[in-house]
């Protein structure tokens, strides 16, 4: 399967403009380095102009400002959305087999689409509906209680444990377990009682989750992932928390129960929030940040313990000049009781 | 399934005293925001007491000192504990399918209690043995020579790679893997080599691990989690490491390996502990804090590396003012320089 | 099924030279503690030799530079080395059953060599090869377009997503998924959309990768994993990442997309690599640190932000002698305002 395409419907796909000749055809994308003749490829910026023009490429997309004299261009607003769009034309979706494979269990009181696709040692529980397109890949078990949205799809090994709701096009990534039980427990003076975890999991539309990731049930009412929320690998979101629509939370943050994320948050690689804790829309936290307060919209925070960028930035720059610091300390001791000697001067009382 | 249960009966069962009402029924338990007519909600101290009066609920649960003017009340002594009791009433595990599905793989040589139950597609090997009323979920995978204690639950794609053993009423969420090889290797100057990880993992009574943790096997010996012990979702435990009884590890907390933690230890979310680290008994280690030395019964740690709790709290408030305290310590300079020109003086030798 | 060795066989194995009785036998190995009469246990380096006095083994590899009076000895130049090899001989892998379980699910257009182990519930994909002597455990899914090289041991669960190529006597431990998509979107204004991810992962000879770990598949192009190297459980790799060849990264650690990983490198615990970051052979980058610059090879780091190791153990040092700095700084100012006062000097201009 090979796809080729004009500049002018590489233009035409992305909103851009032709710069040389419209009918040159391309059959593929690659980076820079990477890109034989025949293909695309992409610029984001000026300072990759340079290896633009070593690139054996033979079109590029590029913004606004970047000009490669003598090349075949596709000037576009946004190179990475394009590359987004033209990529998704030269590697189309294999489409599923639809149908539900013979290996898997499907309970006789479940639902699934008939252009589903259910594939081998699949499990799906009693009462659960699997909706038009969905395709659940093999090995997925879908407890007892759940719905997968139109489109949706659960890549090998994804648990949804019981009572978990996918809206439409959601993607979860393989090893991921939605709606196991969120981690409560009650210490009565010598154990630790569970307190049973009878809520459940909500992902709405769009929602991408990636690989190994835990979402965690409500212990009463839901846990919820907003439209557009894309959230990376090992990631953990704990009991009754509720992340906003299109944010984005990379590999290994961990959100703790009870938290409220707004919308468009974006939690760096390793950062962690407190339980109870609410995050604005917009907040940005930084790659291993530790969050135990509420944090006011649109703020960036950095460190653990968090706080602002900026306080942060200088607290990192000032932490490197701390040992000096201490040695001038010193130093200043001894020249200020030297000053107090010869004034004959006692120290002031403390 | 519908449950009701009258607050005379909702007392007897948390130890409590009804005030008001006792043949007023309810027929579930919800949050004081989302709890309706006919529900018990629960009021865990009195700044919640507010709330608890605009709550649509018709009862609650409150400790001493809590009341609340014309509404129904059960008096406990723990409201926390009061509600797992009572949800575990009205939210009943559905009993499991007794037997062994057709799909599943069980060795000839394996041992399955009658009234034991293993789902479609769990696999049990060689030797093993699944005693009373144990459950495994769909896709288990019972490597040879475990053991699964009685009343043991084993959710989707739980892996027990080998010679595990786990007793009486554990709970293993889903994904998770027990026995795994532990990180071991001898670097012979060229690369590393393999140390056989060849010792076992052993999990005592009531433990109850989440979704997609790991602990590793033994290389000699044991890698021990003691009973009533509770471990959150994506931890890491390392080879030969012991976990005391009734401790509490929360969501990607790490530990090496050989460490030996003491009972009712506490780990919070993300903390790390390195190799070879004894925690005496009850212990707390702040999250996201990093712990490379022993740590005294008892003691509470933060930070990375990680200090008594105070010491942290007042290092994180001195860090707050550390560019503060490089600009007046500069003031101090120029002001003992001032000072020093004055009265003639050098300064004295470093 | 028990082994027995002569000392002169352990020290022909290990290279070692017998000091006592070269034909007393052993029938295992063990630790110190541990080991009973008639096994074999080791010493490590001197501060172990009163243990191993106190050892009730009965014979023991130990290094040069270690006495056991009147004990049998095999001396070695490195004696976990010399562990890991006589653990092997005690413990020989049990064979896996060579062919396709029935219940495994092989696409007939994939190739399965004839000495291959495919087991229970296993899928293997379109095109995909599985080579002479791998293992692929119960459950184990291997998409379509993969390689599973030479004598290669997949465990159960294992998720190989697409266009996953792995090199020879390669292990990869149970839940572990490589090639789930990379973590790249395009915010277009509104929402997130997704950059198609249409490289691949490849993972070269000898690499061995621990449980419920992610390496995710590139945007273009390849992840790649170098000859020799050792990933620990619940490890993050990105997208387009390059790890080089006998490099060691512990449970937990995150690398972010497009980094480049030198020979040798070390990352302990928790560690964390931005994006883009390119580490030199031979760097060690310590527990819980974050990296977000390039490092020269050789260098070790440590600390979030990570700074030379040196600098991190004075920083951490002066930390905790921050709160004091504070007071004597404070105290430094009354003193110099004193000394201003006497002799009527203002303080000079900031």
């Amino acid at each position: 399967m090979s796809v080729e395409l004009t500049l002018a419907e590489v233009a035409r796909l992305t909103g851009g403009e032709v710069v040389g000749d419209a009918r040159l055809t391309v059959d593929g994308l690659a980076g820079l380095e990477h890109a034989r003749a025949g293909q695309l490829s992409f610029v984001t910026g000026p300072r990759h102009a340079e290896a633009a023009l070593r690139s054996l490429a033979s079109a590029f997309l590029v913004p606004a400002g970047v000009d490669l004299p003598g090349r075949a261009l596709v000037r576009v607003a946004q190179p990475t959305l394009a590359m987004a769009t033209v990529l998704a034309v030269f590697h189309p979706d294999t489409p599923a087999p639809v149908g539900v494979h013979p290996t898997a269990q499907v309970d006789p009181t479940a639902t699934v689409a008939p252009d589903a696709t259910v594939m081998a040692f699949a499990v799906v529980g009693a009462g659960s509906v699997v909706e038009a397109g969905a395709v659940l890949h093999p090995h997925v078990y879908v407890g007892p209680g759940c719905r997968v949205g139109a489109a949706s799809v659960l890549h090998a090994h994804v648990v949804l444990q019981r009572d978990v709701e996918l809206g439409r096009r959601v993607v979860i990534h393989a090893g991921t377990v939605l709606g196991a039980d969120g981690f409560g427990y009650a210490f009565d003076g010598a154990r630790h009682r569970k307190i049973p975890q009878v809520g459940r999991v909500v992902i709405r539309d769009d929602v991408e989750i990636g690989a190994n990731t835990a979402v965690d049930r409500a212990t009463l009412g839901e846990t919820v992932i907003e439209a557009g929320t894309k959230i990376d690998n090992l990631v953990q979101i704990g009991h009754n928390t509720a992340v906003g629509a299109h944010a984005v939370i990379v590999a290994q943050a961990g959100i703790a129960g009870s938290c409220r994320l707004g919308s468009h948050v974006v939690l760096a690689g390793q950062a962690g929030i407190a339980d109870h804790v609410t995050l604005g829309d917009g907040v940005q936290v930084g790659a291993q940040a530790g969050v135990a307060y509420d944090i006011e919209r649109g703020a960036q925070v950095l460190g653990s313990p968090a706080v602002p960028v900026g306080q942060a930035r200088r607290l990192f720059a000032a932490q490197a000049r701390l040992p000096e610091l201490l040695r001038t300390v010193r130093q200043l001791e001894k020249r200020v009781a030297e000053l107090e000697r010869r004034l004959g001067a006692g120290a002031p009382p403390a």
